[in-house]
């Protein structure tokens, strides 16, 4: 977009040149880049866009208080002011159900950087609706997203999934599926050398160290499952760090 | 392809032609006329390419007894010589399975008409693995699948799923997501005035007249699922009739 | 409890006899006799009680415009007065859910009926929960509340269960298993000449011609399962006829 | 049955004693004293009765290499000769499966110790059939046994369900169920002083110390679930040291 608006300018230099001298043009040929130059000082602001792609997490997480509105207060306390958060969440969502409307919903919006935050429900829906998503057809539609946005030169990083029931004992129904699935989602973004926001990594050792009754919810979600502020907190501070390592 | 080598031949005689006295010329295209004449017996070949794209019940399809040998021998007791069956069944597979092989399995391979007969798996594994496919998902890939084919201008007949049990009075476990995944199908096939060949329909017919003493399986199936000999017969019957429908 | 009054008027009777002479002693037993004629005539209120044993459906059915009212209403309206009705239903509970509740919930009340109307959840939960019922286990703990029931002489109604879905062609993803449970019920009933409520087909027969648009819900129940006044009331009416059939 | 014995001989000593003059009884009663006496060194045979009452991994565990017949040979080495050990295992059994025949194949044999270890086909059926058990009817029929047990007087040692593969970093897929249903059997062990022989512990410390490349089976099972040798003498030794912590 803002390359294309710097090309036309250059067209209409380019279609008028014939009707001047070469000094007049000479001078405007100077003058254009000398106001390019400038505006490259004034207008700093062609910010990045983030797209979070996900689930009803990243649905909710776009809300006052949700992952989303936290890391945008993040990034500014840092002074990180460049960029822009868009949320692309829909509830129940698994992980080909991003891959269906990735064009739409997420590559028609040109992202500079996309982060991929999907799996609660490929898990989960195998015990609520028999419809889960099994590993390898996880890891195949994940690995054709993250190829359909690395061949537009969008930036990808990759989040596991963090948590459905938050005893830390791993005595959580879907703990074993979700390690399982976070496993093959680090593996895959060790062997294309993807950043990796690893949220089920920090869930655990917050709830190590935060849950003491080993209670099944309440201390980062209101239902096992979605977050409230404190685990939209944990998100958005792992995922501002995913953000300063990547620059 | 065909089409192409032909082409291929007249742009070289349009090429040539302005080289050469029209006497040459013109004997020049009686002896072509008379190789493309010649060409029509020695390779009256230019079969048509038939693909069956499905499951373990394809897999098993192409041995010996199958329903893809025994539709051979029906199409050539009808004089129907001019086609080339080809199997693509893999077993295991539900519909996304189709649609991530369908470039390399299928239409690299340049068929005319492909059979679709897919749905088992997105039934049976809701309740063997969990792994079932949503009735949205299924037809949202299997027309994902038909729109690949029909942009290709390759012809498509869609097939209901057979069974999964086979008595007769709607008592085997999936006998009620057999009939609403093959309602989709079936409105599919109606709204996209695309063939169908309902070979659930012709089981339950079968079924109901055969299956006396309600057997849940050995009357076309071997284990429930997977056909005898006389249930890849009835299969390959429905399918002629599809075939000559279509002509 | 009638029975129990009964003895206690013949002991008073024998304590007495000795008190007085044989005249007297005589004619207070011919009035006795008289005044059990009578009582018989005037018949008092010893209502047989009916207990109405079973999930969600029942829990429901107690409450105003529930079956249980319903058939009150229908069993006064036939002049049928010695009735004592009272719901046994638990959401959420399978066949060995009762098997296990059987004793405080049902016996300890001294019903001279019961109605068992379960199978719902040993269905549905195999696809919510992963927890439905095995058939053969269904079968092992449904003989087993029968029995339990039958050697308190207590007479039993089994029922068949009703529906998840309303489609008319078989097309509700549960159908298959319904059907096979019901008929898991209809042999059990016939082997052990128990009468039976054959709630499944009488709704499959009122669905057949009342449901032309094929709709999942809103004929006879409110969300697929759970009835609606109608569907509350083709239950009574089927409790009703198989009450009087008893007779 | 030994006590049995004991009682025989005193009244075939009481049938006896008036036969004969004082004296002789005496000589005769002190001969008897003494002779018991001499039979309590003697320890003529009363073996203790040891049963093993669970699912598959009981059946294959009474074969050679089965951890029966290595928790004998480990008996016996230790000196533990008075216990004769028995299987009751049956293929595909939950815990309401042993509830039902616990009659007939436990209680009837007599024994005066029965290891309960059931629980994986509970978790495991969950995603394979759709008829797993709900943690807490697992809970309820789990203490209906140990009551139907210790209400006899027979000991019981409760065991934790072992693994559905053995990788140690809890990504098997059942591995948050295992341990939820680990949990309950060990509060209920608490609770009620019963004690438990922790196998799912004993598994997990082995598996963190012998299985470095995370494999999923071969190092304890053949398949992620029935046991090897190796499997079946870890078995066996944990057992074992229950067995001693009894006495």
């Amino acid at each position: 977009m803002k390359y294309g608006n710097t090309n036309t300018i250059i067209i209409i230099v380019a279609n008028c040149d014939y009707m001047f001298h070469y000094k007049i043009v000479f001078k405007l040929f100077v003058s254009f880049i000398i106001i390019v130059m400038l505006m490259s000082f004034i207008k700093p602001d062609k910010k990045k866009k983030i797209i979070f792609f996900g689930d009803s997490i990243t649905q909710l997480g776009i809300k006052p208080g949700g992952y989303i509105p936290q890391l945008d207060t993040l990034l500014k306390k840092e002074g990180l002011t460049d960029y822009q958060l868009e949320g692309a969440g829909i509830s129940g969502n698994k992980v080909y159900d991003l891959y269906l409307r990735i064009d739409s919903d997420v590559i028609a919006k040109n992202p500079d950087i996309v982060f991929i935050y999907i799996g609660i429900n490929d898990i989960w829906h195998k015990v609520t609706h028999g419809t889960g998503t099994d590993p390898d057809k996880y890891e195949v539609f994940y690995k054709a997203i993250i190829k359909k946005l690395t061949d537009k030169n969008i930036k990808v990083i990759v989040c596991t999934p963090t948590v459905i029931g938050e005893r830390n004992d791993y005595s959580n129904q879907q703990d074993g599926e979700l390690n399982m699935y976070s496993n093959i989602i680090r593996n895959m973004a060790r062997k294309q050398s993807i950043p990796i926001c690893d949220l089920r990594n920090a869930f655990e050792k917050y709830l190590t160290e935060n849950n003491s009754k080993n209670l099944e919810k309440g201390i980062l979600t209101l239902d096992r499952i979605h977050l409230n502020d404190k685990g939209n907190l944990l998100v958005a501070q792992q995922m501002l760090q995913a953000i300063k390592e990547m620059k």
